[in-house]
């Protein structure tokens, strides 16, 4: 850390500086340029006086030289994690996976309809949400632990394993219990609370970047979770606020590679959530593969103008099958692999 | 809502448009421009049928007339609604209050030493934060229930009701108990089963902004927690994430008189967050004012330098000392007049 | 347009709206809803009127319902334009061009050594700056004529079209004699007299979109340049300005399908000032392909650490190198092909 | 300026670095902490190496720690500027000041009834454009030089003097000639050829802030004018482009404490374009005095349904008349004054 002092301080006031530092335990190393001094912090936690001269007239500035997470970061753990899934499905290390589903669950009929689409057209995980954040609370709000139900069947009849979200504390063991992957939804990339709990549950969990969080606060958030000791951690980019409405929210596409450098975690993108338009899915989804992203994970709604949320940013089956192959062939240009084809289960084959 | 036809839409995509509207139990007006053609839909809810249309090549757009919260909105409910709080403390209706205290609750001496300066300085409410949301779980995260404890004492001692923030569900019941009014932090603005929590526990509600939330989502936030049967809610705006990052956030002052406008619900300023940088603070604050907020929420502590979080923004008790009466005089210059001091209680003269 | 009375608005009030409209040689529509009247405007320029009822008392809104630009929209104009470049090179139409070039053009020298090592790597077009917009009056200012007398040197000598920026309606002729291609720089993309300089001029313009300029106001600054004459405007999309600072901008790769639906002007992308970041554009630049873009434009510089501009963001002749095969990789991915090399001219061979 | 060198940097790293710097005269300082390695660069112009270590995989980052601007700023300069304007204005040292007057300058009639009723109600300057940015070429663009002629003749009538805005460098002159100050635009703010042109002519110049510019850019704008010697340059706070489109723009009104802090320079606020609604003029105009602005500008129109821009934003004659003790109400409770009343000039009796 370094203490910038302002042009014309005093010795007096950079002797109170140190002092003050010292009296922290940490040690200081100053350095008197041209016009004005400045004191470097060393020790073990320099950050425990990081806010200790704001108040102090002599002090211009104080400035963080290191990064604040430490076990999410690439720099103390250079090695890809890759995040293994049942029936063989790997995220990171080089394949390219596909999620997919519908934004709610609705039905079991409609679920399973959709799974079998999406496992038939390449997909490798099947997305739904039982439980829903809703802006507005007269929109429809999910079907709960009965969405859960659907889910595990459709698990079970497609072979397919599923992410679905988890809002709120008390809802995350039914969550793990039903889920291969527990997702964080965008808005509570800062509930710090839910953080802690799914960071305690077995399951690998996929954090969204919340709408107007940085790299850096959305490494933070993964930390929460890997404090505690769960450490496959999906970080999922999904369109972040800008003042540009022409799109739902900015694929900020440029995070892909940006994350590669700073952090060991695989990156997923979801095209659907960052437009919120699906005539602009296959072309973001096909940038994200091209910018490497290790998944992407789309909306298809058998009938989207039907769907009881986010329908103008599903993808019809017929859509979906069409771009599986256009991710493979994206990713091949690019050296890497979409995943094999999941099989269907024996005991599905009447589906 | 209105749904405009793309030019050169033909009769039978017209036809088909109208067939699905009337579907769905609504009724259609049709208007036919220069080159294009308009559907109105009219009925109970138009907007069930809002994305009915984004796969159709024929509909260029879907737009809605209408404001989607009603409980928060003025349009239903043209009276200002007034919070009361003990102590005789009424927020909205013509006077301005004034909420101070340290961003955490540290230790019982610092609180109550804190809570005394604000009394004796003029402030009405004491703030102070139990539960912390900090971006990094590295850091101090409050004294959780022992700083409730703090707060009961302090407000004891004091006489000056108390407000505080709550994080998670499941300590909703702890936090009510021990506040007058129940804070929701800007993060968890749209952490809907928090919000469905507090609209169901009788104790005042201050919802505070979402870094980047619209005005219209953080009405629609609010109607979840009036939707409980909870109208006693508190609107604070507290800086918005922007581009610029001269400041903490970007106080947006211009959403005081457009709240007003929008809806019947007091508003707070918090200049503090809002700006993340103490010499800022009298100034917006004094800002806040003249644009009509009901309350400004500032942060202070009695030794900024040596504060567990939020240090940098702090004002000092004498630096909150100065600032109550420039608010008092803005507060008169527009017509309105700072809420009366709160007597010390009998029993604290030795405090 | 739509005119949304307010709720309750009455006969009299509504009466006195349509006689406004009426009065400007404008046709209304009336359709009244559950619990409020709309009113359409029909005619040639409903427009005129748009802002008459704003301090109405009555009305609660005024929604739009055309889009503003005529002549770059693909509304009235659906085929694809094609730019057509000297050497046979053309933007548009199904190809994907590579510009390449320093930042600056510091000297003929470097100009020349990084052209040739521009074109031998695969690149098609030669970007340098002569005029250079800095943000400080301290820094580099470019070279100004001499640098565009170095352009047009390393043109003859390498047989790459150039493309040069102009800042000021007193140089567009200068500019427009030395340059293929005219650019304008995303600070100037709202200096309406330049857009009309350049509109009358005979090279093709490629218009850069203002660090936060919606899509429609870039597309509104493209209409000044068409309105005068010149059809042959490329966009180029080069970062928005956004809450988050890890990256120099915020690429929004959602523009590029965006625009292949709302214009016929072909779409260029410039990852270099998108991301600020040499180690982020290879990434962004192949995404930038499979999201559809006829051109990509990169910064090289032959010793990027003595760039006198942009050194952090510009490549070396060997990345670039390794680049441009990877381009063409993605490009046959999607189904387009990169454009064939450009043959170094006859007279060239000793460089 | 200090270089941060990766942690595990090795030696040979650091002497290469440290070598560079050397290299370009300057000195440094070393200082070894408990994982990395930070340089101190010291001497005259520690920034011409900023950029050269970007390809250096072995440096972390470098970080500026003095301020680019030196004449705006308040470090070397710590006296308030104050602007002389004709008629005994003085903008900046305590009091405030009012400009006020259409968006556009339509007719002769029109704003001579503007200005007397701006002066009768104590306003102290007179807006209005004759050169009019607009973002559609199909808008009105302005009378240009008529303009300008009807605001000389306005100014003779009523008193007061006018500020006007320029677009293009050739037309500085002309401009010059006909306003008492010379405005920049938002959209101009990075027009560097003009931001010269104006600093060559001897009239004040008001800088706008650009729609997503920084403090530092704005200050950096502001230098380009004083290095040209014209020292009289006021900056304008007119709002920013954030994601919320609830108001035109946000009103940064932080940056008010904020540029007095940074910069002796005075500082105007424009409620009209920064919420665009006229409804919160009023209240975000006292927002700006109790802040501490030296002046507010808005705008006023005799019928703004009328208006051929701006109407939405426009104060009625009778709103502003209302507006102006308000100002002065705030104005004295912040211990500042509004200026006198300017006296008609005797020959404009009869207007």
């Amino acid at each position: 850390m370094i203490i910038v002092m302002k042009p014309g301080a005093a010795r007096a006031d950079i002797e109170r500086v140190v002092e003050r530092v010292h009296k922290a335990g940490l040690q200081t190393h100053l350095s008197a340029g041209e016009d004005r001094t400045v004191i470097g912090v060393i020790g073990h936690n320099p950050y425990s006086v990081k806010d200790a001269f704001t108040h102090d007239a002599s002090v211009a500035d104080v400035i963080r030289i290191t990064k604040p997470y430490k076990l999410s970061g690439r720099e103390f753990r250079p090695r890809d994690t890759i995040v293994e899934l049942p029936f063989g499905i790997r995220i990171g290390g080089g394949g390219v996976a596909v999620m997919a589903g519908p934004c709610s669950v609705e039905n079991e009929a409609m679920l399973i309809e959709t799974a079998n689409a999406v496992r038939d057209a390449g997909g490798h995980i099947l997305r739904g949400g039982a439980f829903k954040p809703r802006t507005s609370p007269y929109a429809f709000q999910g079907l709960g632990r009965a969405g859960l139900a659907h889910l595990a069947r459709a698990r079970e009849v497609t072979g397919l394993p599923v992410i679905t979200e988890v809002m709120t504390p008390s809802e995350v063991e039914c969550v793990s219990d039903a889920a291969d992957v527990v997702q964080i939804g965008a808005r509570n990339m800062q509930n710090f609370d839910l953080l802690r709990e799914v960071g305690r549950q077995p399951k690998p969990v996929m954090l969204k970047r919340g709408l107007s969080s940085t790299i850096e606060e959305w490494l933070l958030s993964a930390e929460y979770i890997l404090a505690q000791g769960n450490y496959n951690v999906l970080l999922c980019e999904r369109g972040i606020r800008t003042f540009d409405t022409a799109t739902r929210n900015t694929l900020d596409i440029a995070a892909v590679p940006l994350l590669r450098e700073l952090t060991h975690l695989p990156i997923v993108v979801d095209p659907s959530h960052a437009t919120g338009k699906w005539s602009l899915v296959a072309a973001t989804a096909r940038a994200a593969v091209a910018a490497g992203a290790d998944a992407v994970m789309v909306e298809v709604h058998p009938r989207p103008d039907e769907a009881l949320s986010d329908g103008p940013q599903s993808l019809t089956p017929a859509n979906f099958a069409a771009l599986v192959p256009q991710l493979a062939a994206v990713a091949e240009a690019v050296g890497r692999r979409l995943l094999p084809p999941v099989a269907a289960p024996a005991t599905a084959t009447a589906s």
